[in-house]
């Protein structure tokens, strides 16, 4: 089982869950001898036994961190896939003792950014090199190619780089879904953020499901077909893709369909939860990514929805508010429209909080070259991250993809059919927070004056905070209660 | 100057910006011999100043700490007023060198409630007893009666409570507006929601300006009119009554109204960004105060903003999207009602994150007590807020204000009329982003049933998260993939 002496091994890998296992496997079909390790040792004759069956691929299974790493070609690179936290560091000691100067360590992990600076410090105390390499596109996407943000040590991206651009996900004409983010912890923070977007994603396709379903009545057999069909355009994305097969799948525990089965609570990670810290942290809007937080949030609380909606209908408010005919094709078109405005929101949010936390940090980070890696291989790949890399192509400094003409273009023409979506939901009593916060984002950044004068008066009536004027220079501090006694 | 030695001060206070020298004046009018000291000493002489002019009240000054500490009766009381951060510490450090054991320092600024943590613990290994008080009035409730949230030592609680139960505000048949919170850092947890309730509050007053003007086309004496009526029904509240004040100012520099005059650009301090962190990290959705928040946010891009109504003028879409013809009246009854409904939504929101961190923290935090504090002297003080203690009387666990009978009426009897509002913005262009996302919650929060399912599903399809059912306990994961490319 163990690598000849001679023939050592290219690369190793720890940690043989899900994503692991997968990449492994990955690295090894791809021509990279490869050394794999577990704490739990059954993990380890498991992948070894896949290696066999998905076609005698080179990958050699260690029970035992000394042997494992010894058995890697210098200088070595190990790729952990452990849980984020305290498994990464229980992780890093256990195999930095048997490593050398020059070694190096990838977390392939969901890592707070900071954790990994911390351990980049810590490494280079050693003489080791360390990287925090986002992954993205679950277990399929970890097995064919996924996308692949490694940030930290460049010394060490290089060691590797040749494996990463062979085991990542190839999209034609834009090339493989990897490349050197940036330093430090901007790895971890761009699949961060790539997460938020991705709750953005599901968010809104949850709410184009709902207003189908609950105001266009529509069935699981015509979801099926609506999602197909907008898979083929615009719209053409993983998770378009993977909704459209959830609605095909029959219950195999009773009638009906499965998704109707499914229960109403959604699970989370972490990651959305840093994205709309940081962004209230960098002061950038994320009410979309926000919104979908929340959903989650309430979603959880499905005995007090229960509760709620009883104590509702006792006061004669059901459930949806009118039961309106609706131009079922219209009503897919408009929803299709507003899916997709919404979406460009979601976007130039995330984006824009991707640049204010590299002009925080100094991490120089390419926009246009992030959206290229996004278009295959991780969850949120959609042929819509071309026109993304295309807008920061036409003009890197872009300020917000909003003001991109091919996109301000797209949201005039899709307004109007966004409007009305929102509206017949709120009608219906059905709630939208993704579509309409994204609205909401549009309208606010769209408009020249706000009403913030007021908020900002109010502020030094109360705090003599000051005010600036619209006409003179300076900062100003009104006497309201005085001269509002006074008239 | 000093007091003579027979004679010592009740109580000291340090830092004499605007708030510390209101809060000193009003303690000495009190009739509490009070001692006072600033770093900058011009600021001591000052309040001396203004001690003497108004009614030669028993305050007294001191240009070094160590005469400050000595001329306070033992065990001593000193109140910090500076800001937040390293000016506490250091002013800690000045004045605990000259102070005894069972002394008490008690922070009155806006701090973040783990750094009131640390220095308790650290006050305590020094013999010290420490509370952090949030305080809210502004200046003039400084002056007047603001409402006090202090948390920490019960022991330096009680020292201060007579002192305390007199300065505070006092609301007829509900007392001062004052009592102790609980222990730790609640005292600054507490006013840092009630901040980012404030927040949520101006920002939805913004928008209700924003449609009577830019849809309603209501001039300002109009909206002073209507903002002075509502003020004497369910609105109540010194927010609208400061806002009806400012649309009565005429501009000192020039022809027309000041608040026309304001730039549409918010500043902020930090509380309404810890209160979305906190509540993203309690797993609590606060889209109200988020929203709030990054209205902010948007504000301040005052040149992007002027930028991108460029950039969608020149493409043929402009501010205000149509030229409605509304019944004023309707409006204003609408508006007032769809403000009062999203106001329910989000003191919702304000007092479940108390109720979480409270969980968490083991604070015990009495929410009707909370909101009986918050009836008088602070910036969101208001008539609404004893409907709020009313509800948690009738029942302390309430899981969300909107299923208290007397709120869900309320709601039922709103809903109708702020539905029309936000569509009504929504199809002029104009942003309610508080509004509508208060609505969203609303909405979300009332049904039993949301289209979460789908979204648990596809996290199941490629992330083998796992789903429950809603018939069958357990959890299950299906191989969607497989199915669907069968079927």
């Amino acid at each position: 089982m163990a690598a000849p002496s001679q023939n050592l091994s290219r690369i190793g890998l720890a940690g043989l869950a899900v994503m692991g296992q997968n990449l492994a496997l990955n690295i090894a079909e791809k021509g990279f001898p490869i050394s794999v390790y577990n704490r739990t040792t059954s993990k380890v004759d498991e992948t070894v036994e896949r290696a066999k069956k998905e076609g005698n691929l080179p990958l050699y299974g260690f029970h035992d961190p000394e042997s494992f790493v010894q058995s890697i070609q210098k200088p070595r690179v190990i790729i952990m896939l452990v849980k984020a936290g305290a498994p990464v560091d229980q992780t890093i000691k256990t195999l930095s003792v048997y490593m050398e100067k020059g070694d190096c360590i990838i977390d392939g992990g969901n890592e707070w950014y900071e954790n990994t600076e911390r351990r980049e410090k810590a490494m280079a105390e050693l003489g080791l090199l360390y990287l925090g390499m986002g992954v993205s596109g679950g277990e399929e996407g970890a097995r064919n190619g996924p996308s692949m943000m490694p940030g930290g040590s460049y010394e060490a991206y290089k060691y590797i780089e040749d494996i990463l651009l062979k085991v990542s996900a190839q999209v034609p004409d834009s090339g493989p879904c990897v490349t050197y983010i940036g330093k430090g912890g901007s790895g971890n923070f761009v699949k961060m953020v790539h997460n938020g977007i991705e709750y953005g994603d599901m968010q809104l396709i949850s709410e184009a499901y709902d207003v189908l379903k609950s105001v266009g009545k529509l069935s699981n057999e015509e979801l099926h077909h609506v999602f197909s069909e907008w898979n083929k355009g615009e719209l053409l994305s993983f998770l378009v893709e993977i909704t459209a097969d959830i609605f095909k799948i029959k219950d195999d525990k009773g009638e009906g369909y499965l998704v109707d089965k499914v229960l109403d609570k959604t699970g989370m990670k972490g990651t959305g939860k840093w994205t709309v810290q940081q962004a209230a942290d960098l002061s950038i809007a994320a009410p979309t990514i926000a919104s979908s937080l929340d959903a989650r949030f309430l979603s959880g609380l499905k005995d007090e929805r229960v509760e709620a909606a009883n104590v509702f209908k006792s006061g004669g408010f059901g459930d949806i508010l009118t039961d309106q005919t609706v131009d079922k094709e219209k009503l897919i078109n408009d929803v299709r429209q507003a899916l997709y405005a919404a979406k460009i929101c979601s976007y130039a949010q995330g984006m824009n909080l991707i640049r204010a936390k590299s002009v925080e940090q100094g991490w120089d980070l390419k926009l246009g070259e992030l959206a290229r890696i996004w278009k295959g291989g991780c969850i949120i790949r959609a042929v819509f991250l071309d026109r993304i890399k295309q807008a920061y192509d036409r003009n890197a400094d872009l300020a917000n993809l909003l003001v991109d003409p091919e996109f301000a273009k797209e949201m005039i023409e899709r307004q109007s059919a966004w409007r009305q979506v929102v509206c017949l939901a709120i009608n219906s009593g059905i709630s939208t927070p993704g579509m309409s916060s994204s609205l909401a984002y549009f309208d606010t950044y769209r408009r020249a004056r706000l009403p913030a004068n007021l908020v900002q008066a109010q502020r030094d009536y109360f705090g003599a905070h000051t005010y600036e004027r619209t006409d003179i220079p300076g900062s100003f501090h009104t006497e309201w209660f005085k001269l509002a006694k006074q008239s």
